[in-house]
């Protein structure tokens, strides 16, 4: 490791997460299902595989518009598990509350938490409470796990899958997490209609069932943003990404936020996006049933996997150049989720 | 809820805890799985029965005496589940971090952690990380969810199936823990030779697999000590619960240092002692097959369950009186696991 201190960027989902991740995670508890690196982990039990992921939440603040730390803490691990292929059913909770928090902002987190529950199908079935002396944390932190069970027909959802000629796809406009805790934070006095995409997203993954075979990846565009993604796919491979700025859908709003403060909607996180990488001749089809779903009616097909540009991800610009697309470097947006 | 705002006794384990989970978690997420409050939820799949179980950590100080927040926060998971009658397989584990920590510091924690793994004969299989800005957490917090298979030798782990004369065992000495962390505080400067008995007991309690049967119940007597497990065996039970002071047994060091700050060490938090209730015919010879593992040495049967005191535990004392043990009512030691 480069640096003796943790820095906010360790926490960004980019490169500097990536070098922790090597370095100090892998390093020490290495085994063939962790190095994977998946959004979950892959177990097989009496022939059934079985998905399994966590996360830890620490957006600030709380709230934020149309969602908060509760339905967020839902969605995302749903999410993790639905892009492993995986239908979620059992949750955990776990709660690190800080003293002097008022009970009636717990509950209302708790509310969220069993409303988006709710949506997604899922069960919280166990969980866990700490409480840490006023100061050592900021209000409230939520760690969930989630189980679920692997569908059979994504039996093609596997990085070496991947060949020249997919087409990447995602469900809709991007950057509007990010803007939505950015305009929520006090400091900034902004009164932008951006709203978070947060949601919880297995219930469009599912209705893809039958086209699960033509999927080879899926992985929600969360922090580090689609960039992160999109360059992701192709490290270490021996074809390149190419992305094409006209086509990526951003929200008015969040363009004109993310210009007014110097953000690449490009590396902003969202909450609610998937990013597919589909058999070329299968893409059109897969779009029209992703616009059929609530959360995919601004869905579209961004890019492709190309030869001759091994590991490389460049997006072909609105104005016809072409610029590479890297993992985020640094921190944009610390305690974005 | 009675309180309107957070206090450190709603991480305590005991009422307080009881009282949050009841008013606020249940109520929302409320579901057969959940309600039963187990140490894990466990749930059926393809005809296997899986538990699941979460747990945050966030003892102050990370280092104390034979072990740390690594080590912990394996075995608390571990323990969860063994408990459960499970045999613990895959742990995910999620940091939180804060800015500026020393990333010598997080390998040490991280090295405690695979170690333990290790002894635990359990895979780290996912996990996360999130970084939050200085002085908004406390250096490190773990979450560790975990999934185990549940063996079908412990058919009879119900607390329906406790019964007068059924017999109390518990591993060993308690209040190791708790006065260890304690010992470690700085502000303490008190040099007892006091070591925490944070142990993984998923091989004593799988050495016992041959008794099983006869295991009605078993927890692991972590926040809120060896007090707050019996009160739970008996609660709304049409039996009582007795204990014998002069069986529970108790290192020197640890009652020294209790006396000396006031601890009562029957609510002293735990890390490694399992209570067990078993057919009363059948104790002896499971003392003594516990006596065998190295962390049973010192394994007593330290109590009994009764009729008569519906629903109370009663202490009989060394000099021969009776006192009323119930839960945890506020909180001792903050921050102990």
């Amino acid at each position: 490791m480069e640096q003796k201190h943790i820095l906010l960027g360790h926490g960004s989902g980019g490169k500097l997460t990536h070098d922790l991740i090597e370095h100090i995670f892998l390093k020490h508890f290495g085994n063939p299902k962790l190095d994977k690196l998946g959004d979950s982990a892959v177990f097989e039990i009496s022939g059934k595989r079985l998905a399994f992921t966590t996360d830890s939440f620490v957006v600030d603040p709380l709230f934020f518009p149309a969602a908060n730390i509760g339905k967020l803490a839902i969605a995302g691990t749903v999410n993790d598990l639905a892009v492993a292929g995986a239908v979620p059913k059992y949750l955990s909770a776990a709660f690190i509350l800080e003293e002097g928090l008022p009970i009636e902002t717990l509950e209302k987190v708790v509310v969220a938490m069993a409303e988006e529950a709710k949506n997604a199908n899922i069960q919280i079935v166990t969980g866990d409470t700490k409480v840490v002396d006023r100061g050592k944390c900021d209000k409230i932190f939520i760690n969930t796990a989630g189980v679920g069970f692997v569908e059979e027909a994504f039996c093609n959802l596997d990085n070496a899958s991947i060949k020249v000629g997919d087409k990447i796809i995602i469900n809709g406009s991007i950057g509007d997490h990010g803007m939505a805790v950015m305009a929520a934070r006090n400091q900034l006095n902004i009164q932008a209609p951006v709203q978070s995409d947060c949601a919880s997203l297995n219930g469009l993954i599912q209705s893809l069932k039958a086209f699960a075979e033509h999927i080879h990846f899926m992985r929600d565009a969360t922090r580090g943003g689609l960039a992160t993604v999109a360059s992701e796919i192709c490290a270490d491979k021996d074809f390149g990404v190419e992305l094409y700025e006209d086509k990526i859908p951003v929200n008015t709003a969040v363009s004109g936020m993310c210009e007014l403060l110097g953000f690449d909607p490009l590396y902003v996180a969202n909450e609610g996006k998937v990013v597919l990488v589909v058999d070329g001749d299968q893409a059109d089809e897969i779009l029209e049933k992703i616009k059929q779903h609530q959360f995919g009616k601004q869905a579209a097909i961004i890019g492709e996997i190309v030869s001759g540009k091994a590991g490389r991800c460049m997006l072909q610009t609105s104005i016809g150049g072409h610029r590479v697309v890297g993992m985020l470097a640094g921190e944009q947006l610390p305690r974005i989720c």
